[in-house]
């Protein structure tokens, strides 16, 4: 099998402020040509480092690909570097330099005289177009090793990928394909997952199975590898079958889709519209069910009423019942859930109060309480949650329970 | 300086859908300690690699940071390999066994088999103690080498890393203090900014300055090394104060805050309250609003006008301002704004209406066309912006123009 090792390029990847996204992308798309990923490093805009890097990969692995540094600024270093390690003078490309100057041109802009330095070319190497940024990519063949210089910006580093780096490799690799699979577990812990699932998965060697939780959700993870895309997706669909008989209602995606795509497709199909009335998930929801494309067709309109006040203004909450139960109750939720239906003249309304804190707990309503509610045309439920976590998780699993709520009405 | 390696552990850090935020986290924390990360390592759940990878580390660092891989399900590698690299067995350590069944038993939970795994720790090692979770992190000496083996969800891990291991480790490093600045712009690309500051900062080698482009902001990340923190930070200082004077407003942030926090202590600052009424962003800029702690101080209302009927029925929109101009025009992003304003009685209101895309778009109204209004006591302004990018970037650039419209008017 063909393998690969990855170098992420930039000092900001070695802070807290950004995360590598791009290895993992450029993972997913070589393990599917069957490329194995052997090693992932990631470095700092610093010469050295990267040089003795690079050198180290140009030792072990046959497929390098580096993403990142191809900018115009003064510490983006890759350019520089590879010409040094790989002993390939940079040489200025006229027909580079001429595709930058026009992008310019189009948008209206002066090229300033620092995006010239995107037009040098490692001697030999090839030009791998950008069409949706200025820094060209660079494929270098170098003996057996083949040397992939992409830039960082994911939205043009995909593009450049799939058209020029895709068909490359697999010229190169060939015989074994592998396909991976994410089903989605809503109700659940991970060690109830594992629990109730371990009997089954752990009876195939292929695909293999990895439980994770993430923000809420446990995803089963599973990897098939087959001579072909066919053979890799029927041994995923033997065990998924028998998993889903398993986890039954608590299965909430077969193909890694969000709750908020799953829920919008059940309201498509049914013809159904939604409207969200939210106190402390402060527009999640509405945020969640609006990030899905053509949402338009069932979100019909979201409320934030995070004061008092605008709950019996625009939701006709009753003044007397928050004065009663306090705004943070199962009776606010619920008449904030047909509120909102009503005024929206909505299928199904949802109405989510809570704490999410830090502050505004009490020992009664500790910061975590929250209250989601449901209404449709024959019935009205609302549910309680504690919840862990600080403001951001709390306001997540708010709004994934809220979700939720209406998957499972809808089932 | 002391240098350390880290290595990620799991296979769902080699796909598209988990990044690894843990090794970011911790080489912050290092840096601020004078410990430099060489190496950033990511395996799968695959044992003969990790061995490898282990192997690898125990040759090359005397600081070995682990995370992930300790959970209780049969895909947790971790312990079993460290245990082998290291030549110390795995031992049932009670104490731990016991903490984690209270910890079951506190929450109600019975405990299932699989977490007594938890409780196995290589002889010798010491046990990091895990308020946040049932898995105890590990430390081991090896001679010189200390090696750190921390669980992988960051709720548990960071805890653990300040309350036992920077001790350990501030102990062994010594005489140099890195300390960390991230200034942040809005409104200019990323090579303008280059082009403005470049002159300034190429002067400078110690503190670095490195800029990126991250969602719309351009951040300007400054690093200084001194021999304490008051010496690292006087030298930010010197570099910042010169920035600030030639970004002037496009600077909205000194420490890396985000806009809407900016914004809400502006809001807090001057006692004045805010509504949203939105359209294309679908309650993004509430929930952006409302994700700072506090903000029900300024924040009164947002509503998600998505159908037309309720641009109409909530913020008094005219229905024949819609039918002449269209819900995306200059004048309904004004009339939203106004009319959240009235409706919630607040000092300043935002409108947003546009075109999130990937349908819907005109050849005179296309993808990406968005108009931002804000409306307060004496004046309303809108702007029509032209967003590049998809559904997502299209939402996010326009949530944070429309945040920066605030934080212009009231600067």
């Amino acid at each position: 099998m063909l393998s690969a090792e990855i170098i992420a390029i930039g000092s900001e990847l070695l802070t807290p402020n950004r995360v590598d996204t791009n290895s993992l992308w450029i993972t997913e798309r070589l393990n599917s040509i069957g490329v194995e990923v052997k090693l992932k490093t990631i470095v700092g805009d610093d010469e050295a480092r990267l040089e003795e890097t690079l050198r180290d990969a140009l030792k072990r692995s046959n497929v390098i690909i580096s993403t990142g540094g191809l900018g115009p600024t003064e510490d983006d270093i890759t350019r520089k570097v590879f010409s040094r390690v790989l002993g390939r003078p940079l040489i200025l490309n006229e027909q580079v330099l001429e595709t930058i100057r026009q992008r310019f041109a189009r948008r209206g802009y002066r090229m300033t005289p620092n995006n010239e330095k995107q037009a040098l070319i490692p001697q030999g190497a090839e030009v791998l177009p950008n069409p949706n940024g200025t820094a060209p990519g660079i494929f270098v063949r170098e003996g057996e090793k083949t040397i992939f210089i992409l830039p960082g910006p994911p939205r043009e580093m995909q593009p450049m990928f799939d058209n020029a780096v895709m068909p490359i490799l697999s010229g190169s690799s060939k015989g074994v394909h592998i396909c991976k699979r994410v089903l989605k577990v809503s109700g659940l812990g991970e060690s109830a997952v594992d629990d109730m699932i371990a009997p089954i998965y752990t009876q195939y060697r292929n695909p293999t199975t990895t439980i994770l939780f993430n923000m809420g959700e446990i995803e089963v993870h599973l990897t098939a590898s087959g001579k072909d895309e066919q053979t890799a997706n029927e041994l995923l669909d033997e065990l998924e079958i028998k998993l889903e008989e398993k986890l039954g209602h608590y299965l909430f995606a077969r193909r890694g889709e969000t709750m908020e795509e799953v829920v919008g497709l059940q309201l498509s199909v049914k013809g159904y519209t939604i409207a969200v009335a939210e106190s402390c998930t402060g527009g999640l929801i509405a945020k969640r069910l609006t990030d899905v494309p053509g949402s338009s067709r069932y979100f019909l309109e979201g409320v934030v009423t995070y004061s008092n006040q605008s709950k019996v203004d625009i939701l006709g909450v009753p003044e007397e019942m928050i004065v009663k139960h306090g705004a943070v109750s199962a009776e606010v939720a619920e008449a904030m859930a047909s509120g909102i239906k009503q005024r929206a003249l909505a299928t199904i309304g949802i109405g989510v109060t809570g704490i999410a804190g830090p502050t505004g707990g009490t020992e009664e309503k500790p910061v975590g309480l929250v209250y989601i509610a449901l209404c449709d045309d024959v019935h009205v439920e609302h549910k309680p949650l504690i919840l862990p976590g600080d403001r951001q998780m709390i306001r997540h699993y708010a709004s994934q329970a809220a979700l939720d709520l209406v998957r499972r009405r809808l089932l």
